[in-house]
């Protein structure tokens, strides 16, 4: 473990860095650029503010520094047993948000959400989850500042994974399989995008919140990269040479690569499920966000908003987009994406596992495939080099997926 | 949280601190006291030594300090949200062992269980479990020193906790139901170590482990107890008032207040289960430390070997006796016990899981009940009080207790 540093007291802006900054979201119906006025149904006026702000740094509120201080600065970790049992001369550095109350990196923008909302007298929230990361930290912030929480689980996840839901009931949350209307149908982000969505539009007491893909979800998301740069610097690292991290929606990617985004001698990485291959097979275009086409249009690499991906264990990894954020990043050529099957991810987690100790989550272990490969190609080259990677989360609630792959069941998709 | 310290470099020995040291382990056979050459069979010499020592202080070994900086030192929290929602005087701060890749305190002796074993030249330990975090522990240390490990896990627990056996797995151990002879039987912590201890003796290449109960196992986990007061200090807290874990084996406890026993202002609570309260209401005498009555007599606070508690949540606290340790303490009056029915700790788990944020272990939040007792009893006195707690693991694999508890489905026992 390494000196930690401050809290950052500023969420990072990407947006003046970027060589082609995102084109604006296309209202739905009109395919006109949305104002705050479109939006604001969903969101209180400060975060649309800060989803289109070009502002470098955007201050981050007491209250929410008090709350993200329970568990932040998150430890920077030297993972030296790993590096011993590749043998290889690259110096490997992770960034654990798993040490969150709910888990994983997710509540780093649930918390100011929440906030905001209640600043802006919003009692109540409706969101989205798949594999019930995000919808667990929307539950936990929303314990935390008083407001009412309504969730909608993919219903494949909501089958699966009881236990997830037992973590948003007893942090106070009520939580429903999506889609809602469709008892047989297993759902996706997308159905589950759209019934959050119709219910935060349908109750004036009501928003909606989003866990990744937009502007204001990476920008919260900062606060990792930031304390990882400053911690490297503890350490004695002038900068990691690459920067690995899963990709799903991009907030785990964005908060732990944005703030190395100006630094040119950064190489960065997404790694993706080849299963949802987003950033390596997808398409750049206008999209939807949700299945029902109802969100406004957004500019990214996607597979079709009615793309339903194979039922891997990854499910945070399943969505059939990315953030624009990280989209124009990948289109510039400064970010580059490779995309893995579960079977050798599980293989890097369970090494990770017996060398390092901790279980990662699935999503997680998408980075650890990347990592160790680059370890083992700096190895071959006979390179020092320095690789930081994002510890998404924790895979104390993926056991099954370790079962299924211990139990030689797990397939590639 | 709090300013942290470094990891201590040697392990607290409390017995010459001791009134009353406790008498001998008696052998089984002759009810003579046991020397080091019975032992041999089970554990290797260097923790037969730390098991009869009466140096105040024993030093860490290097390889094992490497392994325990891996997620050491712990966190010291203040848990001002809960003060502020039980608007009590008293300062309340909690070490937090959930952080160790295993979840629980329990990795600071299976580490240097695992080491010791290595270098005696053992290949393979075998152990019990009941709820899994011993278990678990001990797998993980396991993996690291490179020694087979075969866990026998309480049938019951082996049923209701198939995640517990995935985790074990993952590190690479071996797990099977106990006991191994009676397929219908639900198994009881002292039923499986019968079954542990038969291996062990059976078996050449083989040792056997203990998470709890034993003099070396309590000595190693007074890292807990020795942080906590630096981190204390540096807090700018001179000593706590009053130091509180939950009481299963003992180690728990233990860990967090032994180094405190030399200072006759801190005063010390135990806290265990209305339906196994070993200490308020068990008699203190020789007994066996298992079922079959195959290991040593310890002196002890005991319900009787033959004690099948009923199965509640916090299987970590089902243990018919007491360390040796505890029991000497208490009977001395220089520690105090209380016991609690499982409703009201789960109702103090889910207030402290939406204020504090984490969602607590049920062995856990028997603490969590005390501590807050005894912060509304400062309230009531008018009294600053500082109250230091254990939070011995999280819950987030026994999230089918709190669905019980939600669903009303939770009795006393």
């Amino acid at each position: 473990m390494l000196p930690t540093t401050e809290v950052p007291e500023a969420w990072f802006n990407v947006v003046p860095h970027l060589l082609e900054p995102p084109p604006p979201p296309l209202h739905p119906a009109t395919r006109e650029p949305v104002g705050p006025q479109d939006l604001a149904p969903l969101f209180p006026m400060a975060l649309i503010g800060q989803e289109v702000s070009s502002e470098p740094w955007i201050d981050i509120p007491g209250p929410v520094l008090d709350v993200l201080r329970l568990w932040r600065p998150t430890p920077l970790v030297r993972a030296r047993r790993l590096e011993q049992a590749l043998d290889t001369p690259a110096r490997i550095y992770f960034k654990d948000e798993s040490v969150s109350p709910a888990g994983s990196h997710k509540p780093n923008t649930a918390v100011p959400q929440a906030y905001y909302n209640r600043e802006a007298g919003v009692k109540r929230l409706a969101t989205e989850t798949g594999a019930g990361q995000w919808g667990s930290a929307l539950a936990f912030a929303c314990a935390l500042f008083g407001i009412e929480c309504k969730v909608y689980m993919v219903r494949a996840s909501y089958l699966q994974k009881p236990y997830r839901q037992v973590m948003m009931q007893t942090w106070g949350s009520e939580v429903v399989a999506s889609p809602v209307d469709q008892p047989d149908h297993p759902g996706s982000l997308g159905t589950a995008i759209s019934d959050a969505v119709r219910d935060a539009v349908g109750r004036e007491d009501t928003h909606y919140a989003l866990g990744s893909v937009l502007n204001h979800v990476l920008l919260h998301q900062t606060v990792i990269g930031q304390e990882a740069k400053a911690q490297l610097r503890l350490a004695g690292e002038e900068r990691p040479d690459l920067v690995i991290g899963c990709c799903g929606g991009g907030s785990n990617l964005g908060g732990l690569a944005l703030p190395f985004v100006p630094d040119p001698a950064v190489e960065l990485l997404a790694v993706e499920p080849s299963s949802c291959p987003t950033l390596t097979r997808g398409h750049y275009e206008y999209d939807f966000g949700d299945s029902a086409g109802m969100t406004p249009l957004l500019s990214m690499y996607t597979l079709g908003h009615d793309f339903v991906p194979p039922s891997i264990h990854a499910g945070g990894l399943r969505y059939h987009g990315d953030a624009p954020i990280i989209s124009s990043l990948v289109r510039s050529g400064r970010m580059r994406a490779v995309a893995h099957p579960q079977t050798v991810v599980f293989e890097a987690a369970v090494q990770f596992a017996r060398t390092q100790g901790t279980i990662p989550a699935p999503e997680t272990a998408h980075a650890i495939r990347a990592t160790i490969d680059a370890a083992l190609e700096a190895k071959q080259a006979g390179r020092e080099r320095v690789i930081l990677f994002g510890y998404s989360g924790h895979g104390l609630l993926d056991l099954q997926a370790y079962a299924d792959y211990l139990g030689g069941r797990l397939g590639d998709d």
